[in-house]
């Protein structure tokens, strides 16, 4: 069995294109050739144990994450856990793979793979809310799809979003990266904004002028009672974008909306939908909000797994 | 984190009381102070990936297996997989265990709580049908909590079952291992028979003269097409233990016999209930059915795991 821990990861993804296979895994969510139970959890007070399931053709992995929020106070990471992928043939565990990394560049490459296909191409600017680890891998991925000039990031914690700044600079050092405190100037400056916290009311003013014509990509809600963007949005779309149909199912971004009638169910259509077709988005203002699916782990898990081989990466350990 | 291969395990169990620890698994479930999802599995034509989780007041672990039958024409393990111990107070994994052996030995201490609690003081003789990696565990246990003088084994495979005979004699050198080839004779030199294969129709002779006075451990039905057990046994029970209600639900050695009438919902007591009084076994005959659960997994794979640290065994990984 092979172990790869999170440097190893970070270094194997520098060498493979994780959009073009987040692409790969949303064709699959379209044909639907796969099986994915529904997330199962332990639950004990505020925190969460994840379990995410997912056997296509060629693969089987289960993604278990921890979520602990109050790890936050400790220092410690909020989301940790494993990605485990079994032989497709023997079913022999082969491979077990960090699973906060396998989160975090996945859920960089789904937003980005979002960018790609729900922003106008000439988008420059983009505004972060919510400087944290998913953050972090959101703005990462979004400058391999758009020519991004400008970064503003937002978060309520100053100590940890000038720290967010330096880390990001020195993996960007071409983009010119600034701390705004004012939220309303950051939509204004920016063609994308992207919202990563676990807020339960909107982190973006409730004002339809100024968010006329923003790209929004909504990563943070994922429980009915998570809010990130406000009502004024919602008046604003022809279609709402989202990355699964569990996303109706689970975030308040999407079901509290639908429940006061802002949008219609008939309005929301998923990634691998549009994917397929030449959407115009000029000019129009756009949210897509993605929750994440077990799909997505296992092939990023997957594709990873392969490049480790390749570059004999990881460490192996006997069974 | 800390990892423990099949050798670790192994090397682990030799320096602590498993059957102590199953008896306290057996008093949390009575106490009902656990949260246990439903099993949820993936399923790829035969083969099937199994997800049992389970948390405590002290303990959050899930076992993943692999349960590939074609593997035994390739010479592999038809069960595979790992056992995911987390912290309970900040969710980080703390451990990953070979899942296989963890559900050997789980399996093993179970079948001999059993035995403890529902077969008579002085048996002396046992035999076993299928001579598989869960019969070698039965085995080496029951030799544990009963003055074992004789040991019979049957196996459709020949060659199997005489290296089952080496490999066992190596573990109980003082007992008298036979090969039966007749079941008939095996069972009626034993006072325990122990059943451990994945047959769909029972494995034992169907006379109600020749199972009088007899203790059957059945461990190999976990389906509803699966039986060990034949009708005639039924009728000599007056109750009918099982480890867990699961058994009810999954094993057709519980549940065709309730369909038929041969026994009522009412017979049917959990090993936890009859822990605590002092049943008086003498002269009747008895049948314990277990299914296991992911909770005996997790205060096992708990115990071997604070062992570890104290013996300093296993390997770290950094996550």
């Amino acid at each position: 069995m092979l172990y790869l821990n999170s440097k190893d990861i970070e270094e194997i993804v520098e060498n493979i294109d994780l959009i073009e296979i987040v692409e790969k895994g949303f064709k699959m969510y379209g044909e639907k050739s796969y099986q994915m139970p529904d997330r199962i959890h332990l639950d004990k007070g505020e925190d969460t144990v994840l379990y995410m399931p997912c056997i296509t053709k060629d693969i089987i992995g289960t993604k278990i994450l921890s979520l602990f929020p109050q790890n936050k106070d400790k220092n410690l990471p909020v989301i940790s856990g494993i990605m485990l992928l079994n032989d497709i043939d023997t079913g022999l565990p082969k491979a077990i793979l960090n699973g906060s990394s396998i989160t975090a560049f996945r859920t960089g490459a789904l937003g980005s793979t979002g960018i790609k296909y729900t922003t106008k191409k000439d988008s420059k600017s983009i505004g972060l809310i919510g400087a944290g680890v998913q953050g972090f891998h959101q703005l990462l991925f979004a400058a391999k799809v758009r020519n991004i000039k400008n970064m503003y990031i937002f978060d309520k914690n100053k100590d940890k979003v000038d720290e967010f700044k330096v880390k990001l600079k020195k993996k960007l050092p071409n983009i010119s990266i600034k701390v705004e405190d004012n939220i309303e100037k950051l939509v204004r400056n920016s063609d994308i904004i992207i919202t990563a916290t676990p807020s339960e009311s909107p982190v973006i003013p409730n004002d339809k002028e100024l968010l006329k014509g923003k790209h929004i990509i909504a990563i943070g809600s994922y429980k009915y009672k998570m809010r990130e963007i406000p009502d004024a949005l919602y008046d604003l779309l022809d279609e709402v974008y989202v990355d699964t149909e569990l996303a109706v199912e689970e975030s308040g971004d999407i079901i509290q909306p639908l429940e006061k009638g802002l949008i219609n169910k008939n309005q929301i259509k998923t990634l691998s939908e549009i994917m397929s077709r030449e959407a115009d988005i000029t000019g129009k203002t756009t949210l897509f909000k993605c929750v994440g699916m077990a799909l997505l782990d296992v092939v990023v898990a997957e594709g990873i797994f392969s490049k480790a081989l390749e570059l004999k990466k990881g460490t192996k350990i006997p069974l």
